[in-house]
This record gives C-alpha cells, sequence and structure tokens, in this order.
C-alpha cells in the first residue's frame, strides 16, 4: 500500500515513521531541500514555507514533546531552543531511516480522487520538480503540510490603516529586534508570538503597547514550585478532576490557578467573557508590564497618521511601528474544497484528522490541531490511528455519525472547563490521545497496572502524562516504554540540577510533602467512589 | 548649627531636607556635578562614583521606596527604570529646595575632630574644588557617600587568574551586552546585579554560566497574585509572625514560600547550608535556567588559560570572558580610622549610624545598610532621628550598651528568619524602621488607631508598611500621610490596569477571598493572644 506524505516537518517525519512501523510504503514530499518544516530556522523568509524569529524556544517540555519511542538526551535543557528542537528531528529521521522515504525539492501541486475512488480509494498526486509536473498514483495520502506558512492580516477590520504613515508587518517577517530601536512600538494580537515579540522589543524600542481586545490567560514555562507548566497540568488525575468537577467549580478551580502567578485583571490582561479565555506560554510579560516596559491596551478602534487610537480610550497615541500578531490562515492549495473545505479556520475533520464525506478514509490530515500541550505526541498519535484506518484495521463511524461529532464539537469546544479556545482546533490533549489510543488498542489502563505494576500506575496516574505512556501495549509496544516513563523526572532534573551544595537535601520527605500525598490519596478514593 | 552632608544621592538628599526640617543648617557636598548619586546613570563611568548598567530598574516598589511625604506619581510604573527614579529624585530636591544647599563639584578631603571636640563636638571639614582645599568648621556630619564606588575584587581568591588569557573585569564596569556577543561568559557571584548581567548576556553570549558557591535564595518582583514582592512581604503582619513564631516553624514557613516558585534545590541555586541564603531579587533567572540559557555551577577551583575548573566538577569549561560580581568595599577614605573602623566590610555602628566610641554624637553614617526592602525610607528615617540626636532631642545610650548591640548584632544576624545576610550590614527593615521611629516619636500605634479610625489601622496592619505610616504623627507630621496609605494601592494598579474589558470584575468577593480573609482573623487573634 502506497502512502503519499506531504511535507517532511514534525508531522510528516513521525506520518513517514508509522508507515513504515505499519508495513505501508511511504514517500514523503517535501518542497524544500531539508526537514525539520517549522523548526528549521532560516534567516531569510522563503515563501510557502514557516518562518521563526531565533529567539523562539519550545513552549511545552521535552518530556511532553518527546515522540513516543525517542526520548529526549537527558542533557539538553528541560524547553528546548529551536535549534536543539531540530536536531532531535534530525536525529529521529537518522534512526529511523525516514530520510530515503524523502523527496526535497518536491512540491506537491494536487491531489484528486482517481475516477474509480469509490472502490479503490486511490489518488492522483501530481508533484512538481523544477517546473517539471509528475503524476502518480496513490493508495492514500497524508496531509502534513502545517499551518503556519500563510500569514492571516485582515487590514479591513482596522480603520484608517491605509493612511498610517509608519511601517507596519506581519510577525511572520519579524525576526531580530533591531527594527524597533527607539521606536514606539503597537503589537496588535497576543498570542504566542506576539508576545514573545514584544517583551524582545521592549529592550530597545522606546516604549511598547500591546492591544488586544479579547485578553488572554498568560502561563509561565516555571510553573508550581519550578516545575514545567505542562508536567504540572498534563497529568490524568488534573484531566479528571477538570473534566469530572461540576461546571462553575471546575471554572472557578482553572480561574483560580490561571490567576495564581499574577491577577490578570490587575495587569489588563483579562478575557473578555467571564470563563473564556486563550492560554499564552510566557514567562516575561508579567514582569516587563509591572516595570512599565510593555503597556496593555484594548483593540485598536483606528488607526490615524501617526497614531492609534483604542476602544474606550479618548486620547490616540502616536506610534512608529506596528506589528501585526494575527496569526495565520489554513490551507490546502493542493486539495479541492470539495476534499476539505476551511470556513473560518475550521475544515470538518473527524477527530481533526479525516474528512467526513469521503466515501473511503484514504486522505489524513496531521497536525492540524492546536492542543494546549506538544504538538509532536498528537501528530504521532494521529499518524498511528491513521495508518491502522488505512490498513482497514481500524474503522470510521458512519458519515452521519463523524459529521454530528464535529458539528457539536464547534459549538462546546468554547466552553470547555473555563478556557476558551478563539479557534476551535484547540483541545485537552491528554482526552483527545487516550481517545485515539483507545482506536488502536494503545491506551494504557491504570487500574489493571496497579496490581501487575503498582508504582508503574501510580506515576502514570499522578505524574505527567508523557507520550511513553502510549508505548505500554498494542500495535507499536515499545519496550523501553516503562523505563522511560519512571526515569522521566530525572531527564527534567538532569540539565538544572547542575550544581548541588554538600548536604543541603534532607533524605526524608518535608512534612509538607507528607500531607500533600495525603490529599492526594484522599482525591483518588474520592475520585474512584 | 551647621551641618556638613557628604554626598548628594538619596541619603544626601533626604540628609539634607532634614536638616531643613529641623531647622538645622545644612551644607551639601557632592564631588559631581549634579544630584542621584547611584541613580545618575552616566554612558562613561567615573573614578569614585557609582556606575550603573542602563537596563537597572528598581528593585523595590515604588510605594515601598517613596520618601514618607512625597509619593511617587500614580502614572509611574510599579518598579521604576533608574531614570524615571532619578527623575522622581529631582522633584524631591526641587519640592523642598534642597540645591541652594548643595555645593557641586566639592570633594571631602578630610574630616577630623576639632582640638575641642570632647566640649564642641565640631569637626575641620576640609573640601577640594578644582584642586583649591578650603577648610570649614562644622557643628556635625552627615556621612552620605555611599558604598557603590569602589569596587570589590579578590583576585587572590581565584587560583590561576593570572595565567588566564581571556578578559575579565568587575561588574561596575559593565554597560552593555555587546561585548558578550558569541562569547562563553562566566559571571562569578550571584548578587542581584550578576543575575541581572548573566540574563542580559544570555541574549547573545554562545553560552552563560554563572559560579556560585553559596547559592541565593531567588525572588521575583512578581509576588503571589502578581502583587509587588514588598508589598506582600513587608506587612506589620508578616513581620509579627515571622518574629514571633518560634526559630524552626518561622524557618520553616519561609523555606516553604521562597520555593514556592521555583525549588532552589532543583534549579542548583540551593543555599549552601539549610536555613542560610542570601535574597536576590530577579525576575527571570529561572526561566532562563529552565531553558538551558543561563547554567549555575558551584564556586571556582581554578581557571587555566582558557577555561575554569569548578568545585566537585572534574571536566573543566571553556571560557573567553570573566565577569567578577564580587560586590563593593565600605570605605570612608575622608575620615581616620579612629572615627570609624571598616572591618571585613562591617563598621562598628549604632543602629547602622552612630560610630559608638565618639565622646559626642555628631557624627552620622546614612544609608550604610543593605535592608531587605527599599533603601529611600530608611535613610530617611535614620536622617530624621540623626537630626533630632544632633539637635539634642533624642539621646544616645552609654557608649558600652551600644558597642553590646553593636557586637551581639553581629552574631546574631546571621541568623534571623531562615535568611541569613551574608553581610552583617542586611536588616529586617520593618523592626529597624518601628525602632528609630519610635526613638523620635513617630511609630504609628496601630492598637491606638483601631478605636479612632479603624480602617486606617487594618490598612496599616495588614496593607504593606508604605513610609507614609511614619508620618502620621511625631515630628514631622505630615496632613496627606492618610490620604497616601488609604490610596497605596492605587498608585500600585492604576499603571498596570490599563485595559479594563466590559464587565469584567464582580463586585462580591470570590470564595477564596474569604476564606482568606478568615485566615488572616484567625492568625490575628492568635498573635495577640
Amino acid at each position: 500500500m502506497r502512502v503519499a506524505v506531504v511535507g517532511a516537518g514534525v508531522s510528516g517525519l513521525t506520518a513517514t515513521k508509522c508507515c513504515l512501523e505499519e508495513g505501508l510504503e511511504p514517500t514523503c514530499f517535501e518542497q524544500s531541500r531539508d526537514i525539520g518544516g517549522l523548526w528549521r530556522y532560516t534567516e531569510h523568509i522563503e515563501a510557502g514555507r514557516p518562518s521563526l524569529y531565533p529567539s523562539v524556544i519550545s513552549n511545552t517540555s521535552k518530556e511532553m514533546s518527546a515522540f513516543s519511542d525517542f526520548p529526549y538526551p537527558e542533557d539538553l535543557p528541560v524547553f528546548l531552543p529551536h535549534a536543539q528542537l531540530l536536531d532531535y528531528l534530525r536525529s529521529y529521521a537518522e534512526r529511523f531511516g525516514l530520510r530515503e522515504h524523502i523527496k526535497f525539492g518536491t512540491t506537491v501541486v494536487s491531489i484528486q480522487k482517481r475516477p474509480d475512488f469509490a472502490t479503490t480509494g486511490q489518488w492522483d498526486v501530481v508533484t512538481e520538480v523544477d517546473g517539471k509536473q509528475t503524476s502518480h498514483v496513490f493508495d492514500a495520502v497524508m496531509v502534513c503540510s502545517g499551518n503556519f506558512s500563510e500569514p492571516f492580516l485582515p487590514l479591513h477590520c482596522f480603520p484608517g490603516i491605509e493612511r498610517f504613515r509608519g511601517q507596519y508587518f506581519h510577525s511572520r517577517q519579524y525576526k531580530h529586534p533591531d527594527v524597533f530601536q527607539g521606536k514606539r512600538v503597537l503589537v496588535v494580537g497576543m498570542g504566542n508570538s506576539g508576545v514573545d515579540i514584544a517583551v524582545e522589543a521592549s529592550r530597545v524600542a522606546a516604549k511598547v503597547t500591546i492591544c488586544t481586545s479579547r485578553g488572554a490567560w498568560v502561563l509561565s514555562r516555571v510553573f508550581d514550585h519550578g516545575y514545567p507548566w505542562d508536567m504540572v497540568f498534563n497529568t490524568r488525575l488534573m484531566s479528571l478532576i477538570r473534566n469530572s468537577l461540576p461546571g462553575p467549580l471546575s471554572q472557578g478551580l482553572i480561574n483560580y490557578r490561571v490567576n495564581q502567578w499574577f491577577n490578570h485583571e490587575n495587569y489588563g490582561l483579562q478575557p473578555e467573557k467571564r470563563g473564556t479565555g486563550r492560554p499564552v506560554l510566557n514567562d516575561d510579560l508579567p514582569s516587563y508590564i509591572l516595570t512599565g516596559r510593555i503597556t496593555i491596551k484594548p483593540g485598536v478602534k483606528e488607526f490615524k497618521d501617526s497614531s492609534v487610537v483604542f476602544r474606550n480610550c479618548p486620547e490616540e497615541e502616536p506610534i512608529d511601528i506596528i506589528v501585526f500578531c494575527t496569526g495565520y490562515n489554513v490551507s490546502f492549495p493542493f486539495l479541492e474544497e470539495a476534499v476539505i473545505k476551511v470556513e473560518n479556520k475550521h475544515a470538518s475533520l473527524y477527530k481533526y484528522v479525516f474528512p467526513t464525506h469521503l466515501q473511503r478514509p484514504t486522505l489524513a490530515v496531521l497536525g492540524l490541531i492546536k492542543p494546549l500541550g506538544a504538538i509532536m505526541p498528537v501528530t504521532e498519535m494521529q499518524a498511528r490511528w491513521v495508518t491502522r484506518v488505512f490498513k482497514g484495521l481500524c474503522r470510521l463511524p458512519p458519515q452521519s455519525v463523524m459529521e454530528k461529532e464535529v458539528n457539536e464539537k464547534k459549538k462546546n469546544q468554547v466552553r470547555r472547563f473555563g478556557l476558551s479556545f478563539d479557534e476551535v482546533l484547540k483541545t485537552d490533549c491528554l482526552v483527545y490521545m487516550d481517545k485515539l489510543a483507545s482506536f488502536i488498542g494503545a491506551k494504557p489502563s491504570v487500574l489493571g497496572l496497579l496490581c501487575r505494576d503498582p508504582w508503574l500506575a501510580l506515576t502514570i496516574f499522578f505524574g505527567p502524562c508523557t507520550p511513553y505512556q502510549y508505548r505500554l501495549g498494542g500495535p507499536g509496544r515499545w519496550e523501553g516504554a516503562r523505563q522511560a516513563i519512571l526515569t522521566q523526572w530525572d531527564r527534567t532534573l538532569k540539565p538544572t540540577r547542575t550544581r548541588v551544595p554538600a548536604g543541603s537535601s534532607s533524605p526524608c520527605p518535608s512534612l509538607l510533602t507528607v500531607v500533600g500525598f495525603l490529599l492526594l490519596l484522599a482525591a483518588v478514593v474520592f475520585c474512584f467512589q
């Protein structure tokens, strides 16, 4: 069974690897000359490719961002600068022999159903190398082309922008802060890159303002007691609590937690409606606000020649440069609308993967999801499921069922556990991963393990939900998974415990640890009742 | 009564102001051409003057750092960049007409007791302007020359430094991070400037390592729920708890609190001995460690040609630049040792102000203290007390009592509330301020106020101990003090609440606030029993 994989970024690499694992025959088409996709930094911006700024650091910790059978080396930092993340992808490609399946410099021009699609499920894939087109027939297609290539810049939403005489650009164009030297900077929108850019700009600019109509919940990588945020947030215990507490209580808990670092209202960041709000990862923003280096303002009302007026603010503010951090469009130029239609940044995909209305499930979209967590394990899980579906070992539900689910998700997503995600693509990744894992029979059973391997069971339930959990059993079982889970904290602490003062640590646990453990036990008893 | 004030920095300005307030006749000698001392940034380093780097931001919040009758404007950021702090000092000088009492470009060469000192308490002060010396007679002297002018660089403590072929310099020489571009940097010592420099260096350097044998407790300006650290830490309630709980309990509490942001052991920062540790203010360090931009190492064992070996670490680490952040010497070149003797960075001064062995208390040292809080209100309180002593309205205890107290402090300071201060000059500023205030009759009485003005009393007890509290009564009473106290949070929140989403705040307090308040009440009842 021949599978076309479009793109050799994070999703494309793991898709290729999963194909090989399942005995399929992958051909990965990568338009650039190298692997890595988003994570391959280039100083020059290339059309159709994602573009990073050099200071980008991963938002998710290395243990949570690993492919499930390939942990990061223990010496790497807990949150990886982009160059080290690319190194990891390179060693992944090397370890599983992926390069020989990748055709570099090859652009996918079109993917169309073959005339006999209803019976064969086959696709005509046209690719282009140096202007020369070739046509191929594939039994299945995995679309891994990413969603950070086409900037979304809705200038018509900003009255007066046409007469603004200063400079403006989309965040995709941003590389170095020099451009802001001595300038008054306005950052429009506060996603992760908006805040990153504002922080960097503020070190050289005369003044930096972020404007946001919706606000955001800002989380730090350095979470409770300094543990990585995702290793605290994404545990089975926390997920159980979030999803089983009654709505208002769960929402109150989340509200309390997100305001623990700093009160979002006092910092001008409070999301517009109570109980809604996007999470943004940034370690610096609160202290930059408190020290006056960054000012938060409401949404733009209009631009003037050399200034901006904000909603509900009488005075206008002079500015020299605007950076629009307004995100990206999702698009599949090589696919007909009949296959995938993107409306309002949302495509009707079952489990964010399969178009709901194809006669045969031989086309899948990977990585078109923005989990509140790392993308690598999620896209890998998608690939593991997809390859099983391609092989006919997993079946999709009837079209009507899939469509119903997709439509309900569109509506409900916004209400999920207090954090509303403005894009419907964001989801609670633990629940999602478990769902896909259960489809292929790789979901770990905590209760089952409790008798056979109680220590492992406890680590899985109370500890961070590291991807290795999904390699303990089922297809693609990995011998090293148990060991990887039990040593996950060793690899996390190794790079920062670089100085151990003599006789510092006391061997007996502190009173607080004991109390904490008892509370946890109580919680478990309560949850299993 | 004529008073000589040496230096026109923070201490010198408030000393001059307090002299005027008490009807004394101050003459302030400032060797440079302008006021501001430490806080007047200059691009070039001038001998005998402090030197800042341009990114310096105050470590204490504006409400806690105000002179007690002169609040900061409400629009200023909560933590002030140096330029805005200097502006504040300028308006203070303007408001109280201080400039006409300052002789600029005038260096104090020597201060000596007059022959009839035992009866008159007078001093011969020799000053120098453009190489020409003049002698003056003064009835009293206030030494406000600061302690950030003479770098402390004990090269003999670093074996092998003489054969190190890279560049090295003291933190005083540091201005801009460009010098670190692409280099492997070692920062020796982790005081406030050490960590600041390491953070800035890490944005351009190839690698940054901080080495510290003693470790430190790192605190963030952004404290509990985003409130400024000193406004949470320095309250009368917290001070009462710290000073009345039994030692181990109080120490456990402090240990828990300082590790709440991040576990210092996991980040390699744990102080060497349990229950000791210096506080360092930095908002960035933990996230820079977690993302691998800064590495913490133990103390230096020795330097080699182009590398360093750390204690208890076998491998040597290649380095290109060393920054010694080893602090400053305290020195009074214009005073004889018979007047003040500095030993091991410590001078025998009663309440850190009066030499214990002078026949008459007509010489005082201001600002030679490193409070865990802002220096401005402390040095102002010292000046208020000192001028009352000069006038004979306050009396010092007998020499033997003063000497006994100073010697005991040397020994005890180290054990105070879990935070040991490596320099004996650091102290719990609330207790210290209250003590001096009680000498001059300006200490606020919470119990007394409880009947007359209960809201004010509660604000004073539970709220941050802002300096205005010391202007409610006694000499130098300020009409605006009550209002300044009741509006302290308004001025704090104003600069950051720059965006208020429609209908965000609910008027009724949350359940958690109520529970918190009940707990506080319980604590009070417990404390007053």
